[in-house]
């Protein structure tokens, strides 16, 4: 495989190549821990995954570095047909409008220019996103939002992130900042949330929010229940699906609050932009209909008349195939895309 | 003036008429008791704003005579030279995607095909959305929202309304029903709302809600107040404005509290669609600053940090002017216009 500068294909067109080249995507999707990365051919075929440690305590060019070689070994092992088009990264706090990451809680960085760092190592299109807006992009590109233009996609791990198509774009809002859903407010004077503040609805909804919610119960009622014997740091959203599954009570009312929490904010979301579909995807969705029959059953109830019942919720199916690497591929040929039609 | 059936101006050329002619669009704005409208030319000079009353008790196919009736009228009064090329509709609960108004609480019709009515009558595009998104369309197209792509419009009158720009392009939503911001909720076993739940925030945002939130404080605190000698039907928005700069104790809590629950809902939506300004318009703002200054300091406080200085909050400067007639007239503009872009 070759790395190509050039962006618009009509610029490469090459009579001896011509039948034999074929456009591919690096798709990035960097994680506190782990950095994923993959490729992505026109046709949406996907190649084999690759993961590194991120190492965030490190320098961030120390990172990039890393990144560039493996990315380099990833492509010595794709077929010499493939010509690199553009690399799309998602990342958490990562501002489509300026190109950085932005003080993301998890990678010790502070703000760093991503777009401009990764340019020096290969010299075609760039664009960052954060992982929902990423996970959203990959939804319209490649999974069950194709057909539509007006949804929403909720990332429930550690924390709850959201990205919004509307009237089929992608909104990045007037500063680049658009999809917080996880930090509005459930209840002003509520849990401490990670930004600072209090009540966000993050420290309700996400894998972390749902374990805060079993020590709540816990300590607010005597009901019997296994989840008693496991520490704060042990307990983990796997733990209370499968105490749910066989009966607990209070893993049973923990999936229950966490998804009234949910249904009415998501009510409250339906009714600013009337989306057709909301999508699941995200660790706390293996819980499966544990978490999505409440949340459907509440938003229902709470919403207005006009909205009830046309609202459709769902787990993505493509959660399980790295949806943020090729999200952030689809956001890169999306991009590319939007270039050649101007 | 002329009323003139074709829509694409290039079909209209006359030689004869060519250096006379001029477009000129009608908004209507029909309410509960009355029904206003307009002319607006296509340089956005507006002509004089005529009222009828609206008579919801009679039938809807009576109302659409009379509306032609007394355009029929105005029309009389415009110089030969404007010719009709379109009619824009703000009503409530009116709906751009079906060109139908849809149960009005405040309108007895039930669910009625508006522009297929007007039809009959007028040869030209017609349009028709909610109050709120004229309101919005009307300052995106003369008013301060004209360099913003991401901006909310807040209709405080008897409810409150919404009207959300994102991307440069008015939000009607998967179902035409986006914008209702005036029942998302605030308090789930909250105040008895119109639409037949409960909390919703215009049962505490609103001419109406502050009322409520009044009575309230008289019936919670023993506080002396200038507002315990008038009956519910009897106070207004305005009788709570002059007690506050009176320095009454009870009317600037109501502001107050009124500003703390919309600032913490306008954060909530800042966190989704991120826009850059959010302007009032309608009844309520009349109390200006009283209004404003908690509204802002709350929304402030309540907003994740990334957000915080950058989001504009003003009371429109063409409230006065008929914004909705104005909007309406908006409406069917850019309608036109996309259409010729087509």
């Amino acid at each position: 495989m070759k790395v190509q500068t050039a962006t618009r294909k009509r610029d490469l067109l090459d009579t001896d190549l011509l039948m034999t080249e074929q456009d591919i995507f690096l798709g990035v999707d960097i994680g506190g821990t782990n950095t994923k990365f993959g490729f992505v051919d026109d046709s949406g075929k996907s190649f084999e995954i690759l993961s590194f440690a991120t190492r965030a305590e490190r320098p961030f060019a120390d990172f990039v570095g890393r990144l560039a070689k493996h990315v380099s070994e990833g492509v010595k092992k794709l077929p010499e047909k493939y010509i690199l088009r553009g690399i799309g990264i998602g990342a958490p706090n990562a501002n489509n409008l300026t190109g950085k990451i932005e003080k993301a809680s998890n990678l010790s960085w502070g703000t760093v220019d991503v777009v401009a760092e990764v340019s020096k190592y290969f010299k075609v299109p760039i664009v960052i996103t954060n992982d929902a807006n990423a996970a959203a992009m990959g939804e319209k590109k490649f999974g069950s939002a194709r057909d539509l233009d007006n949804f929403i996609v909720l990332t429930l791990g550690t924390g709850l992130g959201g990205g919004i198509f509307i009237n089929g774009q992608l909104v990045h809002g007037a500063g680049g900042h658009a999809g917080e859903i996880g930090h509005t407010i459930v209840q002003p004077d509520g849990r401490q949330c990670g930004c600072g503040r209090r009540g966000c609805l993050e420290t309700y909804v996400s894998a972390t929010g749902i374990r805060r919610t079993v020590f709540e119960l816990l300590s607010d009622r005597t009901t019997p229940s296994m989840l008693r014997g496991i520490s704060f740091e042990e307990l983990s959203a796997e733990d209370i699906s499968r105490a749910a599954q066989a009966g607990d009570k209070i893993a049973e009312l923990a999936f229950e609050q966490t998804g009234r929490i949910l249904g009415m904010k998501l009510a409250d979301f339906v009714a600013y932009s009337n989306p057709q579909a909301i999508i699941f995807t995200g660790g706390l969705t293996n819980a499966g209909d544990l978490l999505l029959k409440p949340v459907k059953r509440y938003m229902e109830e709470f919403l207005l008349k006009i909205y009830q019942g046309k609202t459709e919720i769902f787990i993505s199916k493509l959660r399980e195939k790295n949806l943020a690497v090729l999200g952030a591929c689809a956001l890169v040929m999306e991009k590319i895309l939007t270039q050649e039609m101007k």
